[in-house]
Protein backbone atom coordinates (compact mmCIF):
# COMPACT_ATOMS: atom_id res chain seq x y z
CA UNK A 1 0.00 0.00 0.00
CA UNK A 2 1.12 3.49 -0.75
CA UNK A 3 -0.02 6.84 0.47
CA UNK A 4 -3.24 8.58 -1.17
CA UNK A 5 -3.85 12.09 -1.44
CA UNK A 6 -6.88 14.00 -1.77
CA UNK A 7 -6.86 17.56 -3.86
CA UNK A 8 -8.41 19.36 -6.12
CA UNK A 9 -6.33 21.03 -9.11
CA UNK A 10 -4.84 24.46 -7.84
CA UNK A 11 -5.84 24.25 -4.62
CA UNK A 12 -3.11 24.17 -1.29
CA UNK A 13 -3.13 20.47 -1.69
CA UNK A 14 -0.12 21.35 -4.55
CA UNK A 15 2.23 21.94 -2.09
CA UNK A 16 1.29 18.73 -0.25
CA UNK A 17 1.54 16.91 -4.05
CA UNK A 18 5.06 18.72 -4.71
CA UNK A 19 6.45 17.60 -1.99
CA UNK A 20 5.02 13.75 -2.40
CA UNK A 21 7.26 14.26 -5.61
CA UNK A 22 9.95 15.45 -4.30
CA UNK A 23 10.30 13.18 -1.69
CA UNK A 24 10.05 10.28 -4.05
CA UNK A 25 7.63 8.26 -2.23
CA UNK A 26 4.98 6.26 -4.40
CA UNK A 27 1.60 7.58 -4.51
CA UNK A 28 -1.60 7.88 -5.98
CA UNK A 29 -4.02 10.92 -6.56
CA UNK A 30 -8.02 11.06 -5.69
CA UNK A 31 -9.52 14.33 -6.85
CA UNK A 32 -11.86 15.67 -5.10
CA UNK A 33 -12.80 18.85 -6.79
CA UNK A 34 -13.42 22.49 -5.18
CA UNK A 35 -14.60 24.05 -7.91
CA UNK A 36 -17.63 21.24 -7.98
CA UNK A 37 -18.29 21.34 -4.70
CA UNK A 38 -16.94 17.75 -4.32
CA UNK A 39 -15.23 18.10 -0.82
CA UNK A 40 -18.76 19.07 0.55
CA UNK A 41 -20.35 15.73 -0.83
CA UNK A 42 -21.62 13.07 1.58
CA UNK A 43 -18.81 10.67 -0.06
CA UNK A 44 -16.10 13.00 0.85
CA UNK A 45 -17.42 13.86 3.96
CA UNK A 46 -17.90 10.84 5.42
CA UNK A 47 -14.04 10.40 5.16
CA UNK A 48 -13.23 13.56 5.87
CA UNK A 49 -15.83 15.68 8.10
CA UNK A 50 -13.89 18.38 7.86
CA UNK A 51 -14.52 18.94 4.15
CA UNK A 52 -11.33 20.03 2.84
CA UNK A 53 -8.14 19.27 1.07
CA UNK A 54 -5.27 18.05 1.16
CA UNK A 55 -6.07 15.39 3.02
CA UNK A 56 -3.51 12.33 3.30
CA UNK A 57 -4.76 8.41 3.69
CA UNK A 58 -1.32 6.57 5.32
CA UNK A 59 -1.74 2.90 5.08
CA UNK A 60 -0.71 2.46 8.68
CA UNK A 61 -4.01 4.62 9.96
CA UNK A 62 -7.36 4.48 9.82
CA UNK A 63 -8.31 7.93 9.80
CA UNK A 64 -7.04 10.54 6.70
CA UNK A 65 -4.07 13.02 8.04
CA UNK A 66 -5.31 16.93 7.31
CA UNK A 67 -4.17 20.20 7.83
CA UNK A 68 -1.60 21.52 5.41
CA UNK A 69 0.82 22.36 7.93
CA UNK A 70 0.80 18.79 9.53
CA UNK A 71 1.09 16.42 6.19
CA UNK A 72 4.12 18.78 4.73
CA UNK A 73 5.77 17.98 8.10
CA UNK A 74 4.99 14.69 7.98
CA UNK A 75 6.01 14.05 4.63
CA UNK A 76 9.25 16.27 5.47
CA UNK A 77 10.36 13.25 8.17
CA UNK A 78 9.92 10.57 5.69
CA UNK A 79 13.06 11.48 3.57
CA UNK A 80 14.96 13.54 6.60
CA UNK A 81 17.99 14.15 3.61
CA UNK A 82 16.22 15.96 1.53
CA UNK A 83 16.18 18.42 4.36
CA UNK A 84 12.61 19.71 3.46
CA UNK A 85 12.29 20.83 6.68
CA UNK A 86 15.79 22.31 8.92
CA UNK A 87 15.50 20.11 12.19
CA UNK A 88 18.88 20.20 12.99
CA UNK A 89 18.78 23.41 14.42
CA UNK A 90 15.00 24.01 16.87
CA UNK A 91 15.15 27.62 15.64
CA UNK A 92 15.12 26.85 12.29
CA UNK A 93 12.51 24.67 12.38
CA UNK A 94 10.58 26.84 14.43
CA UNK A 95 10.64 29.73 12.08
CA UNK A 96 9.57 26.58 9.08
CA UNK A 97 6.09 26.30 11.33
CA UNK A 98 6.31 30.12 12.04
CA UNK A 99 6.02 30.45 8.21
CA UNK A 100 3.45 28.01 7.31
CA UNK A 101 1.27 28.98 10.88
CA UNK A 102 1.06 32.31 9.48
CA UNK A 103 0.25 31.51 5.80
CA UNK A 104 -2.31 28.60 6.49
CA UNK A 105 -3.98 30.30 9.82
CA UNK A 106 -3.96 34.24 8.26
CA UNK A 107 -3.12 34.26 4.52
CA UNK A 108 -4.84 31.32 3.33
CA UNK A 109 -7.82 31.12 5.74
CA UNK A 110 -8.55 35.01 6.81
CA UNK A 111 -7.40 36.03 3.72
CA UNK A 112 -7.69 33.53 1.17
CA UNK A 113 -10.89 32.60 2.59
CA UNK A 114 -13.01 35.84 3.92
CA UNK A 115 -12.14 36.17 -0.30
CA UNK A 116 -13.67 33.09 -1.46
CA UNK A 117 -15.82 31.79 0.95
CA UNK A 118 -16.90 34.62 2.95
CA UNK A 119 -19.55 32.30 4.34
CA UNK A 120 -17.30 30.93 6.68
CA UNK A 121 -17.41 33.81 8.94
CA UNK A 122 -20.97 34.83 8.02
CA UNK A 123 -22.81 32.13 6.91
CA UNK A 124 -26.82 32.85 7.45
CA UNK A 125 -26.16 37.27 6.39
CA UNK A 126 -25.05 36.90 2.75
CA UNK A 127 -25.67 40.64 2.74
CA UNK A 128 -22.00 40.90 4.61
CA UNK A 129 -20.11 39.19 2.60
CA UNK A 130 -18.93 41.85 -0.30
CA UNK A 131 -17.18 43.83 2.74
CA UNK A 132 -15.57 40.50 4.06
CA UNK A 133 -14.59 39.83 0.65
CA UNK A 134 -13.00 43.37 0.53
CA UNK A 135 -11.45 42.99 4.13
CA UNK A 136 -10.08 39.27 2.67
CA UNK A 137 -8.18 41.15 0.02
CA UNK A 138 -6.72 43.72 2.31
CA UNK A 139 -5.80 41.18 4.48
CA UNK A 140 -3.68 39.54 1.87
CA UNK A 141 -2.29 42.47 -0.04
CA UNK A 142 -1.22 43.90 3.58
CA UNK A 143 0.58 39.83 4.08
CA UNK A 144 2.18 40.21 0.27
CA UNK A 145 3.95 43.15 1.05
CA UNK A 146 5.15 41.72 4.02
CA UNK A 147 5.85 38.57 2.69
CA UNK A 148 8.01 40.65 -0.65
CA UNK A 149 9.84 42.41 2.00
CA UNK A 150 10.70 39.63 3.89
CA UNK A 151 12.12 37.51 0.46
CA UNK A 152 13.74 40.22 -0.79
CA UNK A 153 16.77 40.48 1.78
CA UNK A 154 18.84 38.40 -0.55
CA UNK A 155 17.82 35.15 0.99
CA UNK A 156 16.83 32.24 -2.14
CA UNK A 157 14.38 30.25 0.25
CA UNK A 158 11.65 31.43 2.32
CA UNK A 159 13.83 29.64 4.76
CA UNK A 160 17.97 31.29 4.13
CA UNK A 161 19.12 28.04 4.74
CA UNK A 162 17.27 26.30 1.54
CA UNK A 163 14.62 24.99 -0.24
CA UNK A 164 11.87 23.69 2.66
CA UNK A 165 8.54 22.69 2.62
CA UNK A 166 7.15 26.22 2.98
CA UNK A 167 8.42 27.30 -0.77
CA UNK A 168 5.90 25.20 -2.03
CA UNK A 169 3.03 26.86 -0.28
CA UNK A 170 4.30 30.43 -1.55
CA UNK A 171 4.46 28.85 -5.26
CA UNK A 172 0.57 28.40 -4.43
CA UNK A 173 -0.15 31.76 -3.23
CA UNK A 174 1.91 32.73 -5.65
CA UNK A 175 -0.26 31.47 -7.86
CA UNK A 176 -3.58 32.75 -6.14
CA UNK A 177 -2.11 36.12 -6.53
CA UNK A 178 -2.25 35.58 -9.64
CA UNK A 179 -5.61 34.64 -9.68
CA UNK A 180 -6.97 37.45 -8.00
CA UNK A 181 -5.34 39.52 -10.26
CA UNK A 182 -2.31 41.32 -8.05
CA UNK A 183 0.10 40.80 -10.54
CA UNK A 184 2.71 38.92 -9.63
CA UNK A 185 5.14 39.18 -11.73
CA UNK A 186 4.94 42.95 -12.26
CA UNK A 187 4.57 44.19 -8.73
CA UNK A 188 6.43 41.11 -6.53
CA UNK A 189 10.20 41.03 -8.09
CA UNK A 190 11.61 39.06 -4.77
CA UNK A 191 8.74 36.92 -4.91
CA UNK A 192 8.73 36.32 -8.52
CA UNK A 193 12.16 34.94 -8.41
CA UNK A 194 11.71 32.50 -5.65
CA UNK A 195 8.75 31.38 -8.10
CA UNK A 196 10.98 30.73 -10.60
CA UNK A 197 13.41 28.85 -8.58
CA UNK A 198 11.00 26.74 -7.68
CA UNK A 199 9.86 26.37 -11.09
CA UNK A 200 13.24 24.71 -12.37
CA UNK A 201 12.39 21.85 -9.53
CA UNK A 202 11.72 18.75 -12.01
CA UNK A 203 8.91 17.51 -9.55
CA UNK A 204 7.01 20.96 -9.58
CA UNK A 205 7.55 20.73 -13.35
CA UNK A 206 5.86 16.92 -13.04
CA UNK A 207 3.12 18.00 -10.56
CA UNK A 208 1.49 21.13 -12.57
CA UNK A 209 1.70 19.12 -15.76
CA UNK A 210 -0.06 16.39 -13.28
CA UNK A 211 -2.55 19.04 -12.49
CA UNK A 212 -3.23 20.40 -15.67
CA UNK A 213 -2.77 24.39 -14.43
CA UNK A 214 0.30 27.10 -14.92
CA UNK A 215 1.53 29.59 -12.24
CA UNK A 216 0.70 32.52 -14.23
CA UNK B 1 20.03 36.15 28.55
CA UNK B 2 17.01 33.80 29.31
CA UNK B 3 14.05 33.29 27.27
CA UNK B 4 11.18 36.37 27.55
CA UNK B 5 7.30 35.70 27.03
CA UNK B 6 5.44 38.42 25.63
CA UNK B 7 2.05 37.08 27.29
CA UNK B 8 -1.38 38.52 27.97
CA UNK B 9 -2.87 36.70 31.64
CA UNK B 10 -5.53 34.10 30.03
CA UNK B 11 -4.83 34.39 26.25
CA UNK B 12 -3.82 31.43 24.34
CA UNK B 13 -0.01 32.95 25.22
CA UNK B 14 -1.28 30.87 28.86
CA UNK B 15 -0.11 27.64 26.97
CA UNK B 16 3.63 28.60 26.25
CA UNK B 17 3.47 29.87 29.76
CA UNK B 18 2.60 26.23 30.73
CA UNK B 19 4.98 24.68 28.28
CA UNK B 20 8.13 27.13 29.96
CA UNK B 21 7.19 25.60 33.57
CA UNK B 22 7.52 22.48 32.19
CA UNK B 23 10.78 22.42 30.73
CA UNK B 24 11.59 24.11 33.81
CA UNK B 25 13.91 26.62 31.68
CA UNK B 26 14.75 30.15 33.46
CA UNK B 27 12.41 33.00 31.37
CA UNK B 28 11.17 36.44 32.19
CA UNK B 29 7.58 37.55 31.40
CA UNK B 30 6.38 41.05 29.44
CA UNK B 31 2.91 41.51 30.11
CA UNK B 32 1.03 43.33 26.71
CA UNK B 33 -2.36 43.48 27.79
CA UNK B 34 -4.88 42.19 25.06
CA UNK B 35 -7.91 43.58 27.76
CA UNK B 36 -5.90 47.31 27.58
CA UNK B 37 -5.36 47.12 23.91
CA UNK B 38 -1.40 47.16 24.37
CA UNK B 39 -1.00 44.40 21.78
CA UNK B 40 -1.68 47.39 19.14
CA UNK B 41 0.13 50.34 20.86
CA UNK B 42 3.46 51.05 18.98
CA UNK B 43 6.02 50.20 21.46
CA UNK B 44 4.82 46.58 20.90
CA UNK B 45 3.83 46.29 16.86
CA UNK B 46 7.84 47.94 16.99
CA UNK B 47 8.95 44.22 18.56
CA UNK B 48 6.08 42.77 16.81
CA UNK B 49 4.29 44.28 13.73
CA UNK B 50 1.50 41.28 13.85
CA UNK B 51 0.75 42.75 16.99
CA UNK B 52 -0.66 39.57 18.88
CA UNK B 53 0.60 37.54 21.79
CA UNK B 54 2.29 34.99 22.63
CA UNK B 55 5.58 36.08 21.04
CA UNK B 56 9.07 34.47 22.76
CA UNK B 57 12.52 36.73 22.52
CA UNK B 58 15.34 33.76 22.19
CA UNK B 59 18.89 34.99 23.03
CA UNK B 60 20.58 34.14 19.61
CA UNK B 61 17.65 36.09 17.52
CA UNK B 62 17.38 39.09 16.97
CA UNK B 63 12.89 38.48 15.74
CA UNK B 64 10.99 37.61 18.04
CA UNK B 65 9.29 34.17 17.63
CA UNK B 66 5.41 34.04 16.78
CA UNK B 67 2.61 31.80 16.32
CA UNK B 68 1.91 29.46 19.22
CA UNK B 69 2.00 26.37 17.61
CA UNK B 70 5.48 27.49 16.11
CA UNK B 71 6.59 28.53 19.98
CA UNK B 72 5.14 25.46 21.52
CA UNK B 73 7.00 23.42 19.21
CA UNK B 74 9.96 25.05 19.71
CA UNK B 75 10.05 24.70 23.62
CA UNK B 76 9.47 21.22 23.56
CA UNK B 77 12.29 20.54 21.22
CA UNK B 78 14.49 22.10 24.53
CA UNK B 79 13.65 19.39 26.35
CA UNK B 80 13.33 16.43 24.81
CA UNK B 81 13.09 13.99 27.34
CA UNK B 82 9.80 15.23 28.51
CA UNK B 83 8.45 14.38 25.71
CA UNK B 84 5.95 17.00 24.95
CA UNK B 85 5.65 16.33 21.38
CA UNK B 86 5.76 12.85 20.27
CA UNK B 87 8.71 13.02 17.52
CA UNK B 88 9.38 9.19 18.14
CA UNK B 89 6.79 8.52 15.68
CA UNK B 90 6.38 10.43 12.92
CA UNK B 91 2.63 9.55 12.40
CA UNK B 92 2.04 10.61 16.11
CA UNK B 93 3.96 13.93 16.33
CA UNK B 94 1.57 14.82 12.94
CA UNK B 95 -1.14 14.27 14.66
CA UNK B 96 0.28 16.93 17.28
CA UNK B 97 0.79 19.68 14.34
CA UNK B 98 -2.88 18.57 13.60
CA UNK B 99 -4.48 19.52 16.53
CA UNK B 100 -2.27 22.45 16.70
CA UNK B 101 -2.91 23.58 13.29
CA UNK B 102 -7.00 22.78 13.80
CA UNK B 103 -7.08 24.37 17.21
CA UNK B 104 -5.09 27.78 16.32
CA UNK B 105 -6.36 28.23 12.51
CA UNK B 106 -9.90 27.64 12.80
CA UNK B 107 -10.94 27.09 16.35
CA UNK B 108 -9.22 30.28 17.96
CA UNK B 109 -8.80 32.09 14.01
CA UNK B 110 -11.80 31.59 12.91
CA UNK B 111 -14.12 31.02 15.88
CA UNK B 112 -13.28 33.15 18.67
CA UNK B 113 -12.01 35.50 16.72
CA UNK B 114 -15.23 36.22 14.93
CA UNK B 115 -16.30 36.27 18.83
CA UNK B 116 -14.08 38.93 19.84
CA UNK B 117 -12.35 40.66 17.17
CA UNK B 118 -14.94 40.38 14.11
CA UNK B 119 -13.15 43.50 12.78
CA UNK B 120 -10.58 41.39 11.74
CA UNK B 121 -12.76 39.85 9.11
CA UNK B 122 -14.57 43.14 8.11
CA UNK B 123 -13.22 45.89 9.30
CA UNK B 124 -15.09 48.69 7.32
CA UNK B 125 -18.49 47.69 7.81
CA UNK B 126 -19.41 47.64 11.74
CA UNK B 127 -23.06 46.61 10.90
CA UNK B 128 -22.31 42.38 10.10
CA UNK B 129 -20.11 42.48 13.14
CA UNK B 130 -22.89 40.96 15.59
CA UNK B 131 -23.83 38.07 12.69
CA UNK B 132 -19.92 37.70 12.30
CA UNK B 133 -20.38 37.27 16.58
CA UNK B 134 -22.84 34.52 15.88
CA UNK B 135 -21.36 32.77 13.31
CA UNK B 136 -18.28 32.42 15.26
CA UNK B 137 -19.95 31.01 18.37
CA UNK B 138 -21.43 28.65 15.51
CA UNK B 139 -18.13 27.52 14.15
CA UNK B 140 -16.78 27.02 18.63
CA UNK B 141 -19.74 24.63 19.27
CA UNK B 142 -19.59 22.57 16.49
CA UNK B 143 -15.61 22.36 17.29
CA UNK B 144 -16.45 21.47 20.76
CA UNK B 145 -18.90 18.84 19.86
CA UNK B 146 -15.93 17.31 17.87
CA UNK B 147 -13.56 17.68 20.73
CA UNK B 148 -15.56 15.98 23.17
CA UNK B 149 -16.31 13.51 21.05
CA UNK B 150 -12.59 12.31 20.31
CA UNK B 151 -11.49 12.68 23.85
CA UNK B 152 -14.38 10.69 24.87
CA UNK B 153 -13.16 7.58 23.41
CA UNK B 154 -10.91 6.71 26.59
CA UNK B 155 -7.82 8.25 25.62
CA UNK B 156 -6.30 10.50 28.83
CA UNK B 157 -4.89 13.27 26.84
CA UNK B 158 -5.43 15.07 23.33
CA UNK B 159 -2.83 11.98 22.12
CA UNK B 160 -3.11 9.02 23.46
CA UNK B 161 0.71 8.42 23.55
CA UNK B 162 0.19 10.92 26.89
CA UNK B 163 0.68 14.82 27.87
CA UNK B 164 2.05 16.74 25.22
CA UNK B 165 2.00 20.73 24.16
CA UNK B 166 -1.43 20.02 23.09
CA UNK B 167 -2.93 19.67 25.96
CA UNK B 168 -2.05 23.14 27.80
CA UNK B 169 -3.79 24.54 24.55
CA UNK B 170 -6.94 22.24 25.17
CA UNK B 171 -6.84 23.76 28.75
CA UNK B 172 -6.50 27.85 27.37
CA UNK B 173 -10.06 26.76 25.07
CA UNK B 174 -11.80 25.07 27.80
CA UNK B 175 -11.03 28.15 30.08
CA UNK B 176 -12.40 30.59 27.19
CA UNK B 177 -15.58 27.98 26.68
CA UNK B 178 -16.79 29.00 30.19
CA UNK B 179 -15.88 32.51 29.08
CA UNK B 180 -18.57 32.87 26.64
CA UNK B 181 -21.14 31.04 28.93
CA UNK B 182 -20.94 27.07 27.38
CA UNK B 183 -20.67 25.15 31.07
CA UNK B 184 -18.29 23.13 30.32
CA UNK B 185 -18.49 21.17 33.50
CA UNK B 186 -22.07 20.85 32.43
CA UNK B 187 -22.01 20.37 29.24
CA UNK B 188 -17.82 18.65 28.38
CA UNK B 189 -17.63 15.69 30.31
CA UNK B 190 -14.64 14.26 28.70
CA UNK B 191 -12.96 17.71 28.07
CA UNK B 192 -13.49 18.56 32.07
CA UNK B 193 -11.83 15.04 32.91
CA UNK B 194 -8.69 16.13 30.83
CA UNK B 195 -8.82 19.69 31.72
CA UNK B 196 -9.04 18.13 35.45
CA UNK B 197 -5.47 15.98 34.85
CA UNK B 198 -4.05 19.46 33.27
CA UNK B 199 -4.82 20.97 36.39
CA UNK B 200 -3.23 18.43 38.88
CA UNK B 201 0.24 19.26 36.87
CA UNK B 202 2.27 21.26 39.42
CA UNK B 203 3.44 23.51 36.44
CA UNK B 204 -0.02 24.44 35.40
CA UNK B 205 -0.89 25.01 38.88
CA UNK B 206 2.44 27.63 39.12
CA UNK B 207 1.22 29.41 35.89
CA UNK B 208 -2.27 30.07 37.05
CA UNK B 209 -1.56 31.59 39.67
CA UNK B 210 1.34 33.58 38.43
CA UNK B 211 -1.13 35.11 35.84
CA UNK B 212 -3.91 35.54 38.62
CA UNK B 213 -6.58 33.52 36.57
CA UNK B 214 -8.76 30.53 37.24
CA UNK B 215 -10.28 27.92 34.69
CA UNK B 216 -13.55 27.91 35.50
N1 LIG C 1 -6.79 24.42 7.48
C1 LIG C 1 -6.89 23.61 6.28
C2 LIG C 1 -7.46 24.46 5.16
C3 LIG C 1 -7.63 23.70 3.86
C4 LIG C 1 -8.58 24.39 2.90
O1 LIG C 1 -9.27 25.36 3.23
N2 LIG C 1 -8.59 23.90 1.65
C5 LIG C 1 -9.48 24.44 0.63
C6 LIG C 1 -8.80 24.38 -0.74
S1 LIG C 1 -7.35 25.38 -0.86
C7 LIG C 1 -10.73 23.60 0.56
O2 LIG C 1 -10.65 22.38 0.69
N3 LIG C 1 -11.89 24.20 0.29
C8 LIG C 1 -13.05 23.43 0.05
C9 LIG C 1 -14.27 23.88 0.78
O3 LIG C 1 -14.21 24.90 1.53
O4 LIG C 1 -15.31 23.20 0.59
C10 LIG C 1 -5.54 23.06 5.94
O5 LIG C 1 -4.53 23.62 6.38
O6 LIG C 1 -5.47 22.02 5.28
N1 LIG D 1 -1.97 33.06 15.00
C1 LIG D 1 -1.58 33.65 16.27
C2 LIG D 1 -2.81 34.15 17.00
C3 LIG D 1 -2.51 34.82 18.30
C4 LIG D 1 -3.65 35.68 18.82
O1 LIG D 1 -4.62 35.97 18.11
N2 LIG D 1 -3.53 36.12 20.09
C5 LIG D 1 -4.52 36.98 20.68
C6 LIG D 1 -4.68 36.66 22.17
S1 LIG D 1 -5.30 35.02 22.46
C7 LIG D 1 -4.06 38.42 20.59
O2 LIG D 1 -2.88 38.70 20.72
N3 LIG D 1 -4.98 39.38 20.39
C8 LIG D 1 -4.61 40.75 20.45
C9 LIG D 1 -5.13 41.57 19.33
O3 LIG D 1 -5.86 41.07 18.44
O4 LIG D 1 -4.81 42.79 19.36
C10 LIG D 1 -0.83 32.63 17.07
O5 LIG D 1 -0.99 31.43 16.82
O6 LIG D 1 -0.03 33.00 17.92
Amino acid sequence: MTYRLYYSPGACSLAVHVVLEEIGTPYTLQEVSVARAETQQSAYLALNPKGRVPALAIPSETKLLTELPAILVYLARQRPEANLLPIASAVEEARAHEWLEWLSGWVHGVGYGGIWRPERFCAQDTSAHEAIRANGRRVVQEAYATIERTLGDGREWALPSGYTIVDPFLLVLYRWGNRIGLGMRVNYAAWTALAERTLERPAVQRVLAREGISIE
